[in-house]
């Protein structure tokens, strides 16, 4: 595209707003026209609620949620069970972890074991996760790693580290999920779940 | 989602990016933690940008392109060709005709006549096409609406209140996409080009 058809403002938006995962350089465009289209009162609320984020939202120092104080709500919150500490990659699952209506307290690593991709348990919040399991009040570590091959090395590399702490450490279920048609299951999912099959 | 555990600042983010065409809940979450996670250095460029757009990004009074001058600059371009005016519904075209090389100027609808939606000639830039239209430097208007029902209605009715005026009215051909294999085109578009065949 031409520079001096499209003005630099707009370029520049289009840009930045490409840069965010689930929007190519098409729908870029047709996010930025939309906004320019709705004019000021679209996209002043949107720079307003920027500027917020960037200066109120910090990773909780004892979980690594995000939130705008520090420790973050889930990690000061009475009615939570501070017995259980469930381990999660990201903020992400986090989020998906409280749909589940989970009622515990969190640790978030902040990524998974990766020797690909050059990251080693330093790069990960697991010194942090050591210290807070070896607190008295914690009984049970959840592992809620991906069910992906690093998530699940992450998750064994733990249960290495906390062996001898005297702490529970489990991990979800695998199976069918729920609405799950055995005829469309990956096979993997199948064999573990009929080996990890249950009484009825 | 609980309100207490995603904070009012995140979830306002989350609520503003969803809105965007292209990104639905499900994504405008994941944009919101790519942006945190980033940092301030993500977020404060892309504030800003949205400022500047909000601020300096205006309809040019002549044609209807998003520049940050009225006139646009490409009304005001010399080396543009007075003589071409080129109708298209809204600037997405323009700067898809842009890409095409087009060397004359533009003139933005808004949009296209719809009785289902309810738009009218009264709601689009047809008023001042014809004022430009009527000025003795304007030789051809190029309709260049979408090939949709609407799209080609407009260009009927465009068509109608200008054939008095004294210019060429033409249209963008239709025909065989480049690259398109016949086997895999639609019978209209078939019908269209086998109609309007050419000496070769």
């Amino acid at each position: 595209m031409a520079a001096p058809v499209i003005s630099p403002e707009i370029d520049g938006l289009i840009q930045l707003l490409a840069k965010l995962p689930g929007l190519g350089p098409r729908s870029a465009r047709r996010a930025t026209l939309h906004l320019l289209k709705k004019g000021p009162s679209a996209m002043e609320p949107l720079a307003r609620a920027l500027t917020e984020a960037a200066t109120n939202i910090k990773p909780c120092g004892v979980c690594g949620n995000l939130d705008t104080v520090d420790p973050c709500h889930i990690c000061t919150d009475p009615r939570r069970d501070p017995a259980i500490l469930c381990v999660v990659e990201e903020v992400a699952d986090l989020w998906a972890l409280e749909r589940a209506a989970y009622k515990g307290r969190y640790h978030i690593l902040g990524g998974v074991l990766s020797a690909l991709d050059g990251v080693g348990p330093d790069d990960l919040n697991i010194a942090s996760l050591i210290d807070r399991e070896s607190r008295p009040e914690v009984s049970e570590v959840i592992l809620a790693m991906n069910a992906t091959v690093d998530g699940q090395t992450t998750a064994h590399y733990i249960t290495d580290r906390l062996k001898d702490a005297g702490v529970t450490v489990t991990s979800l279920a695998h199976g069918v999920p729920m609405g799950g048609e055995l005829d469309y299951l990956d096979d993997g999912t199948l064999t573990t779940a009929l080996r990890a099959r249950r009484p009825f």
